[in-house]
């Protein structure tokens, strides 16, 4: 069972495949499994005038497009078929290690400035409470002057709250530009993470529950997969508090002031996220110190067993004994209640001691 | 029993609540417990010639009031009704984010600049010694030219001693500028932090004792809640250290030269209540120490009893052995006080080895 | 016991206490423990021409007196008549912040740069082995352009061979500026760190003995109080490091160039005690573990014990249970020298197992 | 076995060797050992026109040769022959601290810049999954104007996939400069060590699993074995993190603007594998809680056993006892059935604590 | 025995002693254990035409020299005769607090700017691998324009190697600056550290065999005692790093511009020898969880001979008993082989149990 579980749920320190090893960079070759069945492409072209809506079945289709706003939203769901990423790399003239990035899904978190536009690489999380189970998908943003481009492994349905409020008619959000887009996607990746973190913490005060209960090596590993993924986490959460970090200090000419006040927002969450899985992390840790008292606890239970049992026996054994003894006079031995007296004897000596114990509440296991 | 615990305690690492997860930023919208029965708004007017004050049982009430001096301070407790923020927002030219995280009372401790106003997040802290239990509350501040804002959750009482400070007729306070009573606010906040520390440092020696007494690993669970608490303590003071930092610097307009000096002080106050913790919290970490090694000590007490029982018994039941056996020709066996003799054996080892374990110190429990 | 002992040697957690807050700032009253009768100042006057040293009874007295040299000492012994505070600030023109940093006790230690003088807080420390309880004092100083001003909770004697130093006619000390003598008193409060700092060594050796020895739940409380105390040193120390590091690179204009040459080897012997200070942290660390794996060879021990004991006797046992079977034909029952036979057997067992136990080595206890 | 254990797989913590120690820096002469049976020299020139290779023998062949192309890759296996290093260094004009370092290959990754050349020093590794031992090549480059000099202890065919590239025709790596070629070399370095760390955390799983179903010392020891490793591993590339960042702030001139970029990526890489590797090490430490807790459990199965036993034994012996009393009457003795009746007792007490043994399953080791 | 040992192998965390404590600065008492005999002068005049010895037996008979050549070496071994390091202090023009420093030989590792001179105080070290002991001596150099003064407390042979480079005719060193020289110095004694860390990384091992071997808590004393002395020799490492650092950015003008590029060696190795130090404290600190867990492991050990003892004994026991009852009827009890067959069946179950012990390895101790 241990394998099969070893083999389900493997841990996540597998680094870059060593497939892509040797190969010159910027070839184009999607790393990471294959989520879903074929890739989609959906634009939405808006400004405050009004919102258009598309949706492409192949990227040939999308080239006689004529958007009729000047705001785009490109959004793109499975990444397996690297001749769409190439045409819309040519298309927005997108450097050849941004695109080698969207596909190989296994980047750290970063934001990067390419001139024309900034890269930046997120990661969205899931947690399955049921199975303890952390999956997470990598979702690529490249902001330009205009368009927004969004490349996802599959479906999350995180951005679809944000494009709800593009379909509002009138709503603010149509009258700002694509930054403060970029923003509101940001926003919704962060808040997911505050989903997953208490989810994490419910999964910690569970396994408190059981450690005290029932200690076994079994629970200890799950209690250390947990730890690691609430690391994992926090290794994909905490490079974005430096990006907001300089995207905040205006490094980035992509941002208008307006809407810097929002990513300070946005910033504060990611503080109070990393803040909040840090005391996620913290109570984990003290888990394997609860774990190792109940064992020990466990351990000092058992002694007292024997103990007791030991101690209940043992006079009674030695009145046997005595009574056991050959010699020809002897108390008692002629008796007609002789061997009644003795069994009373013992019953009372265990009886006494049974009673010691019960003060001192050896008796409750 | 634990699950009712659990239930009536529970930690405090939950984040932003998921309701609030997708909504375009500035919504009103209070987010959290709702701790009073109705909001009530109190403002008090003053300067060096006197001091006037106002309670209003509703906002529309409050438009028809002027006041007649000229540093404000308007304080509201309770912050259900979102309409009474919506009114003092547009009077006050607050930003929507400064009104969302007043509403939404899961702040970190920050102070951001506005240009026209300085907005100040603090948490205030009140501890339970009896159930152990730390609960908090948000404190708002806005400072700006001539006014300072206050918002909390409920009464705390904290804020009363100022109040008192303000009533005296030509106490300096009335004398000095709304930047010196934001100060007397930052200060009545830390001094509060004082007796918090305080109570969770008795606490943590209550525990040291209950540890060397009875090492359960209820207990275990108890000290790593209260070291929870401390952590969550620290993490509501720390920021403090920093914003105090670049008020001190003089990074912004709203504090005076005069006031600075204050400051500096509040600044001491706030080390010195995080080295206090830290003390603390290295005593509830030491704990941990004290408590594996009376779980061990127990441990080594129980072995010991089966010892002394074993050692008590063992001779005695070999010596019943020995007279039990069946040999035709034994000494003893038929002499009259032979059955005596045998049974002063038993006791005269039995003493001996009791004597043996007196010295050793092995019979104390 | 436990009680009493907590009682005489409370943990120094205790921040300022809650009596001071909602006070307004600069409120003089006095925060600490009252050590001395009653308050004695003494003033020297001192310059290159000689030295005149005057006790004054009461802050009265003092008015009428003109020195005449024009280097200034004045020292406080005691604290608690804050009316002598009050007329010393109105004389040098300290601020109310200022005094009642030296009246409250409980400060951190700092150096504060009001302009005018430099405020300095130094703590202070007393190390008793026999009941290895560390106490401290507060002092404070302020250099000013001609003037140190010192005050003290009580007579530590630290500053006498200072004193001694400037009675010596011709002193080299006498020569140079006040900026030198608040060199040398600093260097005194280092150089007493030191010596506490070894008798703490000593007392970690004299518990490792002891943990080595006697491994009790109530040793290890004992190191966790030194560890408490050797924390507590360190608070103190610490920011001395930073205070002595500003004043050399020269932020202040109260030490002249020459002087600093001296606070550099101030700043050298900080660094070394810092360093001392934590080898001896370290060696109580390291404590902990001896501690607890003493407590595991001691549960070794006795499971030993009882193994040997069990060893021993249950052979002996089952062999006076075969001859105390009922079978009609056994051998060696109707033996003359049966019972002898048995018992030498028995004898013989066990002698071999002691034996084998004692090539283990497993009869030492 | 222990011993030879330790002689064949040593840790690697052994410094420069002291023969040394003394020597005027400077002096040619190889440190460590010999990996190849004699050097192997190979020239790539290559421009965007064509490649010419070239191998040699000895250093005295190359003396004649004059390269068609104006980009030169010279490459070095085996470093024994200090007289090669030598003609090479006077050849290129390289410092002699430079040929030092080359040779002596204990040194930690650095890259130094000496005005008309960068010189770099990079550590290859190689892990066994089979012994579990990890070994490691020193690599030196050399970057000039034009030329890139590398020199390793023997073959590892780490740069071979890059020679492949260099051998395809119009291969756009011969359009760039010789800043291209040595990120090449880099990022191949780094790939290899994507490869070391998965290895490292499939042996670290491995470890997991025998740490629950069998904890031995000699396990214990090899944790720590490979604990060390990933040390060794990170602290080799830890260095190359600010190497690389500083490569990036542009402060050296021989990384033009346009492979700036490329840089960037293998600085991502970097950490990228720092950030696996840690989390391989966290598992590793993990792994310690895991081993001691699976001590503990088998403590308490095997006390479980004893009292099992004790439990099963103790009511059935104290029956037989009390049947071997010598009372004149007792109940059943001289019934038919006595005997079969006591046996029977025995039987129906030990079964019905071997169920409730059962249902406590304690009856499973 | 403990006594003894703690008395000749003290550990080195004394301070400064109490006997300097309120001196006068600059008052010049050796403060340490008087190594040597007598002090011994020794002056090497070089430069690129020659070199000249010198040794003098006191500093009256020095006073007469004129050297030949211009760059001077004066060394002295032994620091008891203050008077002698009066007069090189007089005829230098080195600070009073220079003169302190070399006497106190307790001084952390600095480098000091003393305008005209360069003030080092480096710790050379000694490790005995047979009594586990690491000795230090101080070595103070001063470097000025064209002169070099080394103090030791002994002879430590370490700079002999350099003497010999300069005896040697035409060596490179006598044409460069004293700049050089003091490189070659700096550069020993860091190979020295190199030998001693490696001698402890060999300690550090064997004592790993120990914990596996035989873990006692005089084994744990000693491996803490190793890692204080690598805490030690950390502590006067570590500082050279910065000191190194800033020599090599040119804050000093002592050393040449070419100079620096064999500094820059220097703080390599020095980096290096740091590393090494680190992975032995590793080491040492993993040992703690060997031999903890080689605790653990014996006392499994014990218990299970406990478990074997009681299943190999109590069924025998049982079978005694239950043919020592008294019952009339029993089966066997007459039989002529009765006693054989009840002998037979205690063998044959205690023979099966042995078995089932043998195939579960827990027979093997």
């Amino acid at each position: 069972m241990k394998t099969s579980r070893n083999g389900t749920r493997r841990r996540k320190t597998k680094a870059i495949t060593t497939a892509k090893a040797g190969l010159p960079p910027g070839s184009l070759v999607h790393v990471g499994a294959v989520k879903t069945d074929r890739p989609e492409i959906t634009l939405i072209a808006y400004d405050e005038n009004g919102i258009e809506e598309s949706r492409f079945a192949s990227i040939v289709e999308s080239r006689e497009y004529k958007p009729a706003h000047n705001r785009l939203w490109l959004n793109v769901h499975g990444l397996q078929d690297a001749e769409i990423l190439g045409e819309i790399g040519r298309r927005f003239h997108l450097h050849p290690l941004v695109l080698e990035d969207i596909l190989n899904t296994h980047q750290r978190p970063k934001i990067e400035d390419y001139g024309s536009y900034l890269f930046c690489v997120l990661r969205v999380f899931e947690y399955d409470p049921e199975s303890r189970t952390l999956g997470s998908d990598q979702v690529s943003v490249v902001l330009g002057e205009n368009f927004v481009l969004t490349f996802q492994e599959r479906r999350t349905g995180i951005f679809e709250p944000i494009r709800d409020r593009l379909r509002t008619p009138l709503a603010p959000i149509l009258k700002r530009g694509t930054d403060y887009l970029a923003y509101t996607l940001l926003d919704a990746v962060i808040d997911r993470y505050f989903i997953v973190v208490d989810q994490l913490g419910d999964t910690a005060e569970q396994l408190e529950d059981e450690a005290l209960a029932s200690p076994t090596p079994e629970l200890l590993r799950t209690i250390n997969l947990v730890k690691h993924d609430t690391q994992l986490l926090r290794r994909a959460i905490w490079p974005l508090r430096e990006v907001l970090n300089s995207l905040l200090r205006g490094e980035s000419a992509f941002f208008q002031q307006e809407t810097r006040l929002y990513l300070r927002d946005v910033y504060d969450h990611t503080i109070h996220v990393i803040e909040t899985l840090d005391a996620v992390r913290e109570l984990l840790g003290d888990l394997m110190d609860i774990y190792l008292s109940a064992v020990s606890n466990r351990l000092n239970v058992e002694v007292r067993i024997l103990t007791v049992l030991t101690t209940l026996f043992l006079p009674a054994t030695l009145i046997t004994g005595i009574f056991g003894m050959n010699f020809e006079r002897m108390p008692l031995i002629a008796d007609e209640q002789g061997f009644s007296v003795a069994l009373a004897i013992m019953a009372a000596v265990a009886a006494a001691m049974a009673a010691a114990f019960w003060r001192r509440n050896w008796l409750r296991l």
